[in-house]
């Protein structure tokens, strides 16, 4: 009773989001822009801060491309998936629920040693913080727990409370993987597919364009047409904010893309992030302004 | 017994996934770049092509920037989502199995008309093309059903079936709704969000900045960016065909955002179109070379 049964990754996904949209959690589609976590997502971006409740659940795909290793190391990626849950105001109980979740995925509370690890966190071009924890299972994150205290440069309040589940890291645990590559996406009585035979060409591509073969002139470029593109559309007179934000969501991917290259220097890279946070605090206030 | 039961939209989407994963196609996520259709994500382009036996499912966000109405238009969005299917090869009993989807979404083939109209496809940025039908329900459209002949420019042998559910309409259907925007996307004892709570504002900005305060400028730049580099990547030594697919995408997009703005004269929008066919057609045969 006590043995994890094996639950492929997508199982594993579909069993959490259906827990909590059975609590009441709004099922999203995740946004066809790329970015670098769940957070960004215009749904739980905008929607944390203001007096209203909200909650929302879905699968984010993020992209981290410093953290590419060519499809090399077991388990760092820099493609992969979020499950990312907001809600606000948070439950007393949402720990307790986190933990309810788990079980439901058939991680044993009693046959592992999971731990709270106290952990605040920033996301400097969203200008968002909070407090929270990690996740850990077995020495290994599987999760980021974070109540958020400031979004956009706005003090959040109600408070939001933001899970952002490792579903690779989880998946590897319940399937007691040593390779995120060897992890099982999807199986059924006639075959089984990994998530090497899904992501591993990408993995490899991707990691030689980010780090080797992107053309960093055009990166700069484009983060500064982005960059003026959204400051542009929010100081119209009747400004366009959903069209802003996704020329700041490229902007972020290209400023991304550009530290991947290793080629700022530490005042450099301070001017870009401030740049991004201005916009990501404009577009905020004026959602606030328009829509609450 | 005949009568729809009332299902939300996000149980909809679920159903219908569940159904053909059972079938052992492989669920996936969308691809988190805008595309006009499902048929530009790249699992579905690169891997109809090519001898391997292949299928996925899964949803995604469309944008189609001249078919915005502002959120005024009840049936008409920019931005909607399509669930998208492939098996490679087409089963024989394909067309059963779709009806028999419709069925485990209660919508009953008995009291409604459901009718195949022979409709050819053609997506000429994609160099794709094909035979299939529209499935209509009572007149209106919910289902593209395409054997592709052409993706890429290369012949397909074996034959894919592709399966386009417009879910928006087939949720207007099941329940008995006017406007997409009075669609129910989920529900529960303690409240109901509507496809207007999550989708309204959203459509009306982008409609504003599709037709009237894009930059015509900027997004040929873009275009132009876009599409040298895309070029660049394939015609490395060792080509980055993933990395240079995306490039092709927003290429595509800014084109798409451009025709918005009805700028184009009818030989300068041919002449976007064979460029990007161009890539397409590059990317898909070197595609086969280095991966097939």
């Amino acid at each position: 009773m006590l043995i994890n049964k094996k639950k492929n990754f997508w199982d594993i996904l579909q069993t959490l989001i259906n827990f909590w949209n059975k609590k009441g959690v709004i099922p999203l589609q995740s946004i066809d822009t790329p970015v670098g976590a769940g957070t960004f997502h215009p749904e739980t971006f905008f929607k944390s801060i203001g007096p209203n409740p909200y909650s929302n659940i879905y699968v984010q795909p993020c992209r981290r491309p410093s953290d590419g290793r060519y499809g090399i190391n077991p388990n760092r990626l820099q493609y992969y998936y979020q499950l990312q849950l907001v809600i606000k105001p948070a439950p007393i109980n949402i720990q307790e629920m986190y933990l309810n979740s788990l079980k439901k995925i058939n991680i044993s509370l009693e046959m592992n040693d999971i731990r709270f690890i106290e952990d605040n966190w920033e996301n400097p071009t969203l200008g968002a913080s909070g407090v929270g924890w990690e996740v850990w299972i077995n020495g290994m994150e599987i999760t980021q727990f974070t109540y958020f205290q400031n979004v956009g440069g706005t003090e959040c309040n109600p408070v939001t409370v933001e899970i952002t589940y490792g579903l690779e890291r989880i998946c590897m645990h319940i399937q007691n993987k040593k390779s995120i590559y060897d992890c099982i996406w999807m199986n059924n009585k006639n075959y089984t597919i990994t998530y090497r035979d899904l992501f591993y060409k990408n993995e490899k591509e991707q990691s030689q364009y980010n780090f080797i073969y992107s053309d960093t002139k055009l990166l700069i470029n484009l983060f500064q047409l982005h960059k003026k593109e959204c400051k542009r559309l929010l100081t119209l007179k009747n400004p366009l904010i959903f069209p802003a934000y996704e020329h700041f969501l490229y902007a972020n991917h290209n400023f991304n893309l550009i530290e991947a290259k290793k080629i700022f220097s530490v005042t450099e890279r301070q001017k870009y992030i401030l740049q991004l946070r201005m916009l990501s605090k404009l577009a905020a206030t004026i959602y606030l302004n328009k829509y609450s």
